[in-house]
């Protein structure tokens, strides 16, 4: 037997986006039931807390400026925010070697390399401007940008050598995807989205400059606190009827009638559930072309930061290597000291591939080499590994494909009857962020207001 | 309450290549259970048969030279093949203007139009020459040419004018998806494939130049006789799971439990199966980066082929047109006589949007238009949206997107565990093919035969 359920909108997925656009409706008065298929909240972020009370973000954590409706939420439920740590020497590491600079840019990397980066970093910059964050498919030259790939463009705008290594590396690592199968114009878009490429990869300042006490699921957890037994987890999704006046949302334990129904999952999950009447066949064949990369993020904890001691900010980039980028992941009071290892697409398919203690020790011996031994006395060591996440199975933003973004792009957000669309690739601003799942759930709600009054 | 069955192999999906794997292992005295999702056989091929008894084909329907495996199994059931109708004018249409012509390339093309695109359709026959069918990934250029897109490798390597607009079109309507969506990688695999552009696009000699007596209906229907009660029509697959010493797969309606699994279906509806345990990352993200395009069949069927004894082939193409491309897909016998015509991708969709009064009204006009006023005395009508078919959603090869082949391609033909991989996206030889469906069927025969002595 299973149990039917009535509500005014039933909102799939309990993520960012899902949380927030059943918060809004709740407090606009309209019930809600929300269906998450995992057995815990989060989506793409993921807080775990240690044995000892340690906070470990497995998933997305970071916010910055221009992030406000991010910021709005953590303080609606009484989360503070602390600065991420940023100060010391960052360290490159080129063929092996080990070099420690401060600043955006590592010096041994040659004036006539530096000057590349920069100007090709300019251009990106400059082409991202030109793309209308309502409608990237409307920029004047989005066909053309639409046919390109990163990796092309790479390929015959800048010189190979180190300026096109890091260039490369930092682009790869937002896209946890080969830059061959990232359009150009969806790479110049969530730059736009983001402001521009170095506040995307900054700390103090950027895209990475603070993090939330008690982390990300300290928010969700006050969410579900206020949305109560509206929430249930374990529960996917398995079709989406319309019916004359609602939506029919079935699930092997429970069937929930509704006016309207928010997805709120990735492109390639949301592609699983069986829609009837099937979807119009341009936004069934979108949810057909948004995979998610491969990426696995790793936190080593330390009973203290003495990176920081020794003059490091944690943040290192060491390309080509499995585990290419380190930022300091420490809560906001020390001890602990934490570090986080990133690994994405290839390199992040590879560890797969390997043992816990291979990969265990490819981390460790990552951060001796480039901080030191005190890098060997580890306290704690966690990994998330996003392709095995069920129902999400990647990370971190769905790509748009070149090609795709031109042709299908104004199928991602429009309603479909009384199907709405959330979650942070819908987004505008911070399209790809936290922030952006956030926004994509406040702007169902409104539209769900609007559609009823209308 | 369900059935459980027992049995060596079990294959889903009843389309060519499903059908011919189990044929294969039913010869091999090996007991088969084919689950089809679907109402009928066929998959990407469907064979209709009017009132009358004319049979039109609804999907895929032409053979040729080279596709030696598709006509020793039509050998094999006793079904006939006539030649394609290929001798008249063939008729080009620019700005409107009607203008008929013999032979591969049209006159009204200006002579330096005609060799630009002569130079091209000749650098994509020789690029295509050096990808190795076996492992395209492994072409020494394989990384640059997956980075780029056919459309901006047109853009770059022709002039704009009538010639790029041609190859386009002929680009365009063999991957039914925008040009921009498509690797020049994935193009240089498929040209190869079949030999080379002119062999792909041509009837007699080419690809087109053999028709089934009966249709692909006709085969099939043979290799059902053989299987009898072993196939289970209406039977969508919901799960795989491995165990110890076979396989179980779950559909609503029954169990099956088996030694082995073929999955003869497309990857975008492969992907739609709960593997237990998940697939390899690899795999799995391989199976979301495998989309269709749109594409529309449509068969118009006269009292006789009158275009013949006016001296048109039948053959039309007007680029930009919703319905670009018309053949002659007449019986082996006249009366009656049929025309088809095609619309891919974006035109395909605009179809979609319309009603079914308007695709007749559009398709006789362009009939009307490009072969003149007999056209308008239509005895039947018949029409097909790939798109909107349960279980397949697109048409016709799947295309692999920039930077799939490279990165996921060697993943595309291994078993994973006691799970085979057929369809004719993993061919070799006439790769998107029928005849490539049944050379995938007849290798995971193969295959199992090898893994079971082993």
């Amino acid at each position: 037997m299973t149990t039917t359920l009535d509500t005014d909108v039933c909102v799939v997925g309990a993520g960012f986006a899902g949380l927030t656009a059943a918060l809004r409706l709740h407090q606009a008065r309209r019930s809600v039931v929300v269906l998450e298929a995992a057995e815990r909240l989060g989506g793409r972020t993921y807080t775990e807390r240690l044995a000892d009370g340690t906070v470990v973000e497995r998933g997305g954590a970071w916010l910055g400026p221009g992030q406000d409706r991010a910021y709005a939420l953590a303080a609606e439920m009484g989360v503070m925010t602390y600065p991420t740590w940023g100060r010391g020497e960052h360290v490159l590491v080129r063929d092996g070697i080990v070099r420690r600079y401060r600043g955006a840019l590592p010096p041994g990397v040659g004036p006539l390399q530096l000057a590349g980066l920069g100007i090709a970093m300019a251009r990106l910059d400059r082409l991202a401007k030109r793309v209308p964050l309502e409608a990237p498919w409307e920029a004047a030259r989005a066909r053309r940008w639409d046919a390109q790939t990163v990796q092309s463009w790479l390929d015959r705008n800048t010189l190979p050598g180190i300026g096109r290594t890091l260039l490369a590396q930092v682009l790869h690592d937002i896209f946890t995807s080969d830059l061959a199968e990232v359009s150009l114009l969806h790479a110049l878009f969530l730059i736009h989205s983001h402001q521009n490429l170095n506040h995307l990869t900054t700390i103090e300042g950027g895209a990475q400059q603070d993090r939330l006490v008690g982390g990300t699921g300290a928010v969700l957890g006050g969410i579900h606190a206020r949305l109560g037994d509206a929430v249930h987890l374990t529960t996917p999704v398995l079709r989406i009827a319309q019916v004359s006046d609602g939506v029919t949302v079935v699930s092997a334990a429970c069937t929930v009638r509704a006016r309207r129904v928010v997805v709120a999952v990735p492109a390639a999950t949301a592609g699983r559930i069986v829609y009837d009447p099937p979807l119009p066949i341009g936004r069934a064949q979108l949810l057909q072309r948004m995979p998610l990369g491969s990426i696995w993020k790793i936190a080593v904890v330390y009973d203290a930061p003495w990176w920081r001691d020794d003059g490091f900010s944690g943040q290192s980039l060491d390309p080509g290597s499995p585990l290419p980028l380190t930022l300091d992941a420490s809560g906001p009071t020390t001890p602990p000291g934490i570090l986080n290892l990133f690994a994405s697409g290839a390199a992040a398919r590879f560890l797969t591939g390997v043992s816990r203690e291979e990969r265990r020790c490819a981390a460790i011996q990552a951060l001796t080499h480039r901080f030191g031994p005190k890098a060997e006395h580890v306290r704690d060591y966690v990994e998330q590994d996003w392709s095995a996440e069920p129902w999400i199975a990647g990370g971190m933003v769905s790509r748009f494909g070149p090609g795709v973004l031109t042709t299908f792009g104004p199928m991602l957000r429009p309603p479909v009857g009384r199907i709405h669309w959330a979650g942070t690739e819908t987004a505008i601003i911070t399209h790809g962020g936290i922030d952006g799942a956030i926004r994509s759930g406040e702007r169902v709600a409104d539209e769900i207001a609007r559609a009823e009054e209308s």
